[in-house]
């Protein structure tokens, strides 16, 4: 553990990075070894390789406008839940038909923590508050259940839809326990794989390395694209081959109305022989803070909301859309043979986002400097950056309030894509499942209420009712439970039965 | 003042009302006085006839379901800002000519209180904390003003836009003390008109007014609807005709984006020949809390949200659009004669709405009490009812997020409509129009900001932008200030110049 005699100083004096080690002699013998380790895993020169080619892409892509390259997605690649309702059963059986034969994954990004959220553990730990309480793990694992439940009562024999669940250095240790502790929700553990994205070193503005404190790096996960190495260093590829899997579902941890694995969305991917498709909903006003799927140069990518003027944002279509309408959502459909050419072939290829932080650093006498401006960046690639590498690219477009409710920030006055407005979307979505099974919800008077509820002082409280993944994937095979039935909030369905849980008297 | 001489012991006895007198041994001379004023200036016969049929069409309409009678608007009557661009300049001109000739008035509906919003004086005089602290009645009178310029401009002749502003009983005095003070914010005093809408009692579902004190009824304004009848009894379709108004845009005072005297949904209604238009944002999801405008047995009507089925709501044109999505915002025109035969002939065939309330009463013991269960009705018709009486009824859609953020509510946490959505909706459209006439703005570093702002912490903080009335009415004659300069926040633009208040130093 001497750097001089492992190597290890001429290795960072090669790299310019010998600033690494210039508290050496006041650290600790421990924290000499944890840094001595540190250092001593990491490619430098591969690092530098990856600042030198993101900060030359970041300064001239920058004045570089987008406007005149970006052309909306074509109709024809373009699938919609409310445009092409006579095709949706199709979809949904050819789904269903794949995940019988146990030819469809999912995978799971949820390396980022809840940092936002306050929250100091995996976001999928997190509970919104509703009555039953389930975290968000629990939720998505029970749709997986369902969906192989659903799966083999049409095909009538046994399925399987392996879970792969992307964590990152930080998140690994307590996702595993997590799961562990709650037996995997029910699912068999052999089929939950967990495995962990790359880390990369935050950077100063000159290519060095930053000290987070006087033995410690500032890293950083690198991004949710870092899921195309990991699958090839973590052997996830080959355990893919192994099971026989074909297609894949890619989502991120944070919405709580993701259909993991949608056979419809599956199903429509596959009809239309796609390596790679994306989930979309319709931005429908100019400046949400959304990513929008077109195409740019004849290709398809992301383009960041960061990165659109305003006349663009602004652009219609005759039909008086939005012309650049398909807001990214994290949800993605790829071809197992698309993602080893990517993992194999393209990624490499792929250059790191910048991203400008403001990165707590120590400075030369040793003291932590938590800076007010942008100091120093951290390099990521993105899900979507292999886009581009896809040969037949479909959309595929559901409703928001279906299908996408993220949960990003604290609860907060004006706050968006929190724990109340998660909590509050899967509710009323459930709502409107029991509305559509024939149920009606009654009031504490036994008076019906209406199918929207009104807004009591501005506050838009929906009716309280859950339905347990177990019961219902996605809405379905809720009329013998409800159908004609008067039901009081709060109002839970799961697999013991319907419970009203609270008789709301005056 | 004796109840029995005057004859009033009398008609309250006939009218089945006398317990409104219990307590009149036990009130004190001026409350004996104010009581006797009150009771003698009601119509009880006409109150009581108002309670039966508003309670007989109530309970009829309950249980017919609208579903199978309701019909989107045809495209033929539909204009709309984003499918009909090639027509709008044409509209606008127009609606200009009209104004330029004096023959547009604008009625605003103002008789509400902020009761919702936490603030005990009218609507019209919040202050929502923009930059320059400008009320809605403010902002309203200053788009007035400009658009006297513009017309002028357009024509070369003086105009005139007279202003009908409808109070209520409790806010009469305060409004236009109000604009008394503040030299009617530059209007000329002679053409801005105060008018008072009618009040209600209050009554039980029994029809017994209510005393909401030993001696003082409960009394409500009769609903925005209660426009009709003040407009004939006070005086004002003999003002609108005397200076020779024929177009009239009605609106209510709470949306601070409106569009007063929108020459564009004025000249849009008029070319159509329109005697009755109504302006509509887009509802694009199915459980909004909003009321559409559609057909009902082939007329025009507006269906609430209270009164629709989900499966109405979630209904879909073949466009995928919600088949119902006129979204009404209280946004109206009418032809004058229109409104003259409305007054004359319709509105006494309009029933009352019934709205089930918790009315705070006083007992036989004279306790005042506060229900915790709705315990009688308040009566009100709507601006909207008269719709089914138009021969050729119009209807405009305009963007939301350029023309409707209504402020209801006081702000809150989820809250919906408040204070902070105003506001922010305004900057933020005032932020489009500066990018859009060629300004930019940068950051405390100089660096040009994105044109979507991000979301700091999921709170969308707009860039803090506001242009004068004064200066621009829509967007326009903004060139010559900002095209090509680079501007920081906050950046405010009045009859005075271009300001940037605070320079965001770190």
């Amino acid at each position: 553990m001497d750097p001089n005699t492992s190597g290890l100083v001429q290795k960072l004096a090669e790299a310019g990075q010998s600033h690494l080690l210039q508290f050496w002699k006041e650290l600790s013998t421990k924290e000499q070894q944890e840094l001595f380790q540190d250092l001593q895993g990491m490619d430098f020169l591969e690092i530098n390789g990856f600042f030198k080619s993101s900060m030359e892409t970041s300064s001239s892509t920058k004045h570089e406008k987008m406007d005149g390259r970006m052309e909306p997605v074509p109709r024809e690649v373009l699938g919609s839940v409310t445009r092409d309702r006579e095709s949706l059963k199709d979809w949904e059986a050819k789904g269903l038909d794949c995940i019988g034969q146990s030819k469809v994954a999912v995978l799971l990004l949820a390396g980022g923590q809840g940092t936002r959220l306050g929250f100091s553990h995996p976001k999928g730990m997190y509970d919104v508050g509703l009555p039953s309480h389930k975290t968000l793990f629990q939720i998505q694992a029970e749709r997986i259940l369902k969906l192989q439940q659903l799966a083999k009562q049409k095909t009538t024999v046994n399925c399987c839809v392996p879970w792969y669940i992307m964590t990152s250095g930080r998140t690994m240790e307590s996702t595993k326990n997590f799961f562990s502790e709650h037996k995997y929700f029910g699912l068999d553990k052999d089929n939950v794989i967990f495995f962990q994205q790359g880390m990369l070193p935050a950077m100063d503005y000159n290519g060095k390395i930053i000290l987070e404190s006087q033995g410690k790096l500032s890293m950083a996960p690198d991004g949710n694209g870092g899921l195309y190495r990991a699958l090839g260093n973590q052997g996830i590829l080959d355990d893919m081959q192994r099971r026989g899997v074909k297609f894949i579902h890619v989502y991120c941890v944070d919405n709580i109305l993701v259909k993991v694995a949608d056979p419809t969305f599956i199903g429509f991917c596959v009809q239309k022989g796609a390596d790679c498709g994306a989930k979309v909903v319709e931005k429908t006003n100019p400046t949400e803070a959304v990513g929008v799927v077109c195409k740019v140069d004849g290709r398809y990518q992301v383009v960041e909301y960061s990165e659109i003027t305003l006349a663009t944002a602004e652009k219609r279509s005759s039909d008086g859309r939005l012309m650049f309408n398909a807001g990214n959502v994290a949800n993605h459909f790829f071809s197992f043979s698309f993602l080893r050419d990517v993992v194999q072939k393209y990624e490499p290829q792929l250059q790191h986002h910048v991203a400008q932080k403001k990165i707590p650093f120590v400075d030369v006498q040793g003291h932590i400097i938590t800076p007010e401006k942008p100091n120093g960046i951290k390099m990521e690639k993105f899900v979507f950056d292999i886009f581009q590498f896809a040969k037949t690219f479909v959309v595929y477009e559901v409703l928001r309030e279906d299908e996408f409710s993220p949960l990003k920030n604290a609860d907060a006055q004006d706050g968006k894509d929190t724990p109340t407005t998660a909590r509050h979307a899967l509710m009323s979505l459930h709502h409107r499942w029991v509305l559509n099974a024939g149920g009606h919800f009654i009031d504490e008077n036994g008076r019906r209420m209406p199918a929207i509820p009104s807004l009591k002082d501005g506050t838009d409280l929906p009716i309280k009712c859950e339905i347990s993944p177990l019961v219902s994937y996605a809405g379905e095979g809720l009329e013998k439970l409800v159908k004609g039935r008067e039901l009081q909030a709060t109002l839970m369905i799961d697999e013991h039965g319907v419970h009203e849980l609270v008789k709301n008297g005056v």
